[in-house]
């Protein structure tokens, strides 16, 4: 139940079930040579929505452009600073802790979210204390990283080893190369590289890593692969997210 | 070509052809008891994807949720401070003109974003100068309205009259029946009022406005309508933007 | 009745009559060649002190920088940014709303104001709810730009036809001359160039229009004109602020 | 001179001559029960005039609202936040160091405005110089307290002894009346207290000093007494300025 | 070498032999009924200056107070909120960086500041790169939590087993004894819970751990083994921190 | 009793005897080439601990960088923008507010903080009644600067007379001493200027005293002075404290 193609009235019944959504929360960030640039936004997207399914729940709109501020070097690449990131989670929560939600599920497909997510957290739970929001006390967030739940991450080093590498991975685009097949890249890609996994600015990373991958082999993907990983993902996640549902 | 289902090595070489781009940008907010709480990011979203495809631009992903503080009062919305959007903007921006991007068309579905975006443009110009960034001097931002444009506004005013009220209003409900005539949904109205266009906090918004359309009936509307709306809005804006490009 | 040369035992009895105050709201900036740089301060401050004499209300101090970003490849031009503007507007408005001020009217004298207003007002509107200011949910604001008041208008239409242009007009000149007859200004004005209306960035304005004008010929001004649109705004807007306070 | 009647050519070649301008700053807060809330912005405005007219200098105008937070439990007190107040330092002076400008000379009014001033200062030099603005390294602001130049201090003492005190004072008060007689209050003033000076928050001001005055005896200012302050200030600040701008 | 115990002129030899600094952070907060309140900055501080003098590095002084939002239901915690953090770590580098340093190492006391501090590099990174601070492309952070060392968090285990908890827990305790003996606290506690990891606001934080601590049993804690804990710990860093200097 | 040193059930005991609390605060900056960056940091940290001893009050973590923008031409200073710093105190006070505090004594060891503490005092007056903390009508901050008080200002003038001058000046450098005798430099340095007190951007500062000094003669200092200097401080600054304390 998209949050999107739902009334305020039907919301409003909603919260007398259920205080939980799910955020889906991407990035726009170059993938390499052969990935979407919109990778990280879509696996998040498509993987809440069918939890949303699964569980009844409402799916909030997607948070297109994160931090990805690394990426930056390439062109295409969008990124929120994570001072603004902090104030666009404070803002989103703000109106939905108001109208009556209590629990946030973020679905998250890109690593370069977690840290300001979870700074963004702690603002906001003391935002919505200063505001004395109903219930604020009892407001909690959590981020579900699809591609580090338990059973994504086995198949991924079943399926590529060490070349699943960090970013652009085989994981994500086999995922993308399911969800859009009409959208399967191709290009050359330099040798492999063994990974390597420091992250700083964005000149530092264009010299590091020049095509955009990190220590990855996407050309291992298929969207055969990218279908297991997206049942594997709404599996686990559906269930981390009927448990955050009832944790105290 | 949306930026979403590209590579950056795409991008770079689309840069070399056109350094234009469209940036759908929407809100999360009510739409009244029978309109989708996505209206506004559903609308911009469909007619930027059709201009981009008419018009071989590439086009951004979705600002979902934009400046509808007003409507906060009602569940289900969501919203930026105009402050906030405006930090947005300006990250989303600088990216893109540091790829650059010199020519930014907001397709835009929603009047509430219409000021706050204007004063982001110019909070954007004067940052990206302080930067010193390539061709600043260049760079250019345009709203395009999908409601306001002419043949979509008078084919409004046509079929319903002074039905079409402000907010909720049976044209944009159209085209989401149109776009997504699973999701059409039925609900009592209160009586018609003739319209009013008062805008102020959120609590006086809900106050005045109770069921949250704005002198508008969106009953009137039909997917077939919705049709129609999209193709002159495809159209106009198509125009616009090509229009757009060549200025100087 | 001007809030400076009042005390505050009198304003706390003048609220006991009306909870409204006017608020002028100028600019400085370059006016062309020949043009005070103060003119949009100097314009709305006049017609707000009359305004104010003629319904008995009170008149804030004049916000004499407003957003002209634009205008600042021009010297002795000074802006705020649109964030800043926007701070400023709350924090003028929580004291007065703290005052148990309840609706101010905005006289403003510079278009490039208008979108930044609006969305200070937006941020205000919430900024207060969130602080439980006593009557949050009625206070309002208004923009009321003098020079696009119907009868201004038409006069300007009526004796400088399209020479009114845009920016530097004679129409303002002209009330500057009324007011300061004794700093009447002459100058070399470049040929008169047909109304383009695009303003982006401060380098692109320089370039675009390099004596400061927008397609107007302020040489047609002249005070005799001053009076007659100083007449006209004053009752415009005294009509626009009456109806204002007893509107709900 | 004042910038607000000069034209932006007059400005470019004034900056030939020198690149000092005077910017006038007061604030808008209650003066007790028969001071004028205007009082400060009133007094600096006018002292600036003068020593712009006596040393030919430009006059930027004024900051009417202040840093008068703890005022603000009186009706009518409006006043930014410190740290608003810096970035509206910041944005002036970044506008007009970029217009050449490099000595700004504050006349203020208004005692609580000086710390913030002083602060915003110093992170205006660091910001200037984070632009690279040209001469960012010979920017320079002072501030000329008028009520603390020398002669005007003794004369209050002369005149008042300890019932000058330190808000509302009968100095302040009589330039008020000199400058606008037709604006002199009367009204009943409790008892002299003896001078106090915390300054604390404005609940704790507002029951500290119930009407307003901190120790001061208005009662005791003339029109002619305005009239003696108002030229020693003017003297001594013309001095201060000549000699700001030879400093190096 | 204390950079609070040298010159500037020892900072500017030094810079040519290194240019890594060792940053320590702590946090001002609650540890339970017999931890002290500083804990987090006693221990980062004492690890940090004897890393430095095992690596002849300079050491910058301690950052006292972090994110401990959450704690703050307890009286004396201190905490930043995760944006206040972000622009102090920005200050902070800026000056260093332009100062030549290149190389950042923050030796961390708190679980709770290790996702801002991420957030602040990204943050920073950009912000250098917007300044062009010279070398911005080779500026790099990392954060070293002390009690995450390998070592360190063996003999945890092997101490303390699942009564090491995460919060107020024995080795941190213990180090403080170590450094502190005349400071060690005694209290009573509660029961041995089994440990949970739950952290959200402040009231959540209180309820969920009344005395505070985390399913930690510092009674374990003796001198002798903060003292095992402390050459532990510099030992594992001052390797870290060596390898950091060199990579690349 | 240092609130590193306490716990958070100590904390709670002694507020019930009292609501002060004395938080130090220094710079990290330079001191000329004999003096130690940490100077005034180590200053008010010492002075603030005995006062702390002598009154049996609480004394906070030292606040170890302040507002030194104007040194940050030297290598090894470390400064927050005024406007950062103004986010910090207002985090601390609102946190140990929220705890019960209510008089917060600033032991400030650095001239260059006077004014943005001023400013951030204001700022967070107005912020706790904004949340409506309690007791927020009573909250009061005090400034302390160790060097200015009467007996430490007269034995720096019967010392050193003019040679005391107005930076690394043989007071402060004498009291490190005292404090750090291990630490006490050498070096050469320029010949006596006479003093001079402009202060403004870094460039500026480091042009006009090259070697960071102010008209200072610190080779005046000897450890025998600097224990004067702390015990007349610690005496002057107890009875300080103990007169805020009971103050209303």
């Amino acid at each position: 139940m998209r949050l999107h193609l739902s009334t305020w009235t039907e919301v409003e019944l909603h919260l007398q079930k259920s205080t939980g959504i799910i955020i889906p929360i991407g990035s726009t960030e170059q993938h390499g040579p052969t990935g979407l640039i919109g990778t990280d936004a879509i696996c998040a997207e498509a993987i809440a929505i069918a939890v949303g399914t699964a569980t009844q729940s409402l799916v909030a709109p997607t948070i297109n452009v994160g931090m990805a501020l690394h990426h930056t070097g390439f062109p295409g690449t969008m990124s929120l600073r994570p001072s603004t990131l902090i104030l666009v989670i404070r803002d989103y929560l703000t109106c939905l802790a108001r109208s009556g939600f209590t629990k946030f599920f973020f679905i998250n497909g890109h690593g370069g979210n977690i840290a300001t997510l979870k700074a963004a957290y702690a603002e906001t739970y003391a935002h919505l204390a200063d505001l004395n929001v109903p219930n604020f006390e009892r407001i909690e967030c959590q981020t579900a990283n699809w591609f580090m739940s338990g059973s994504v991450y086995r198949l991924a080093k079943e399926l590529y080893g060490d070349r699943e590498g960090s970013h652009a991975t085989p994981s994500e685009v086999a995922l993308t190369q399911y969800l859009y097949p009409e959208f399967i890249k191709s290009g050359t890609l330099a040798p492999h590289q063994s990974p390597e996994y420091k992250i700083l600015g964005a000149a530092d990373f264009r010299r590091r890593y020049p095509d955009g991958r990190m220590g990855s082999d996407p050309s291992l993907a298929t969207p055969e692969h990218g279908k297991q990983f997206f049942d594997l993902a709404v599996k686990d996640l559906t269930a981390s997210y009927l448990e955050f549902l009832v944790s105290e």
